[in-house]
């Protein structure tokens, strides 16, 4: 019965893992579809999405008959329900980058982002691509060290969503309000898709070290690490 | 055992009617912080929502106990994992709120809304605080046909939003890119703060009937409500 349990449960695991990949797939592609107007790239994003969905209602599925027929306590039920949890962040990073993709494929042929902020863009999809792969990374490793060096990356997804909207709200600014609204969404995107990565990393040191991280289900909340 | 598993649902189903209903103050509060620059309402709904999360954790911390100590199968299970997830929901609708209240905070006291967007953001105030207030009614009454309902008043949010941006793209649009930009931001938070409503609805749905309205984690989809 036990090993059943650990068997049932590392599957879970992988498909958390598989989800974290899918996730910084999505946010690759999506980034790259929308700096660089590729229209059939986003409807690819925007059609890719459905098999993390289905991942993710599978999963749901798994986790409830693992509860119902392994009765799990303790540590192990943490596990479960952490695992609940996670899976909603990683699919929900799947919907933000859809919702880049959504951007790229409103505006083309024109592009929704203006030559001077593309290289912000182009980093914060870069930062999101690497958090989505070290989220993937954690999940197997269970690595607290770099769960919590997740924190950092996230700041700086922070500073790059400030300076984002430094050039909006500069008078310098030619592109006008349709635009800066579309800027402003995606740059909101990509804050969200971090949020959602620490969230998972918060939980996987939650479940490692049994300290809750503060707030850890608070995505918008800082990533207090004292003690943990 | 039996009658103490019962007690201890029905207690964090009364925890999620009161955190419904503190959703619904804190939209309503930071609506009109919004909207008649009132910075004191503000500062209260920012520091209120850490008492939404602080039921949410107890909530969860109750949820995960009675998992462990009454170890539920089927239906009750069922309920249990619905309520985390509603839970969840609920807390991020107080999130919302106090991102509205923030934005009231950081135009203070200039205002954020201009006077011919007030009454489309005065709407989606109503509306938003008008779903709370029917997600609390649907949690304590398990009415299905008021669940189902609860989409319509999604469709009128989604309708509001285009309203709202359609104001912003008009080329009659004098207040620059800064206010355009805190005016699609807080559509967003309006919009989401619905999403989050509708997906606690379609839980209680799914509980009551036993059928999954579709997608009905995924937020952003079409609340399909056939056959139940």
């Amino acid at each position: 019965m036990r090993d059943a349990y650990h068997e049932e449960l590392a599957g879970i695991g992988k498909q958390l893992v598989a989800m974290a990949r899918m996730a910084e797939t999505a946010i690759e592609q999506a980034t790259r579809a929308l700096l660089e107007t590729d229209l059939d790239l986003a409807q690819h994003v925007i059609a890719a999405d459905g098999t993390l969905d289905a991942v993710h209602h599978d999963l749901e599925e798994r986790a409830l008959e693992l509860l119902a027929r392994q009765q799990p306590v303790a540590t192990e039920l943490r596990t479960v329900v952490a695992s609940l949890r996670m899976s909603a962040d990683l699919e929900r990073m799947g919907d933000l980058a859809q919702h880049v993709a959504k951007v790229a494929r409103l505006r083309y042929p024109t592009g929704a982002i203006p030559a001077e902020v593309c290289d912000v863009i182009r980093e914060m999809g870069q930062v999101a691509r690497r958090m989505a792969a070290r989220t993937a990374c954690i999940l197997t490793s269970r690595d607290v060290r770099m769960a919590l060096a997740l924190e950092g990356e996230d700041d700086e997804m922070d500073r790059l969503h400030r300076t984002l909207f430094h050039h909006l709200m500069d008078t310098r600014w030619t592109h006008g309000v349709e635009t800066a609204v579309d800027v402003a969404l995606c740059s909101r995107y990509y804050e969200r898709f971090a949020d959602h990565a620490v969230s998972v990393a918060k939980q996987v040191v939650f479940l490692v070290t049994g300290e809750r991280a503060a707030d850890y289900i608070d995505f918008g909340g800082t990533f207090n690490a004292s003690g943990s």
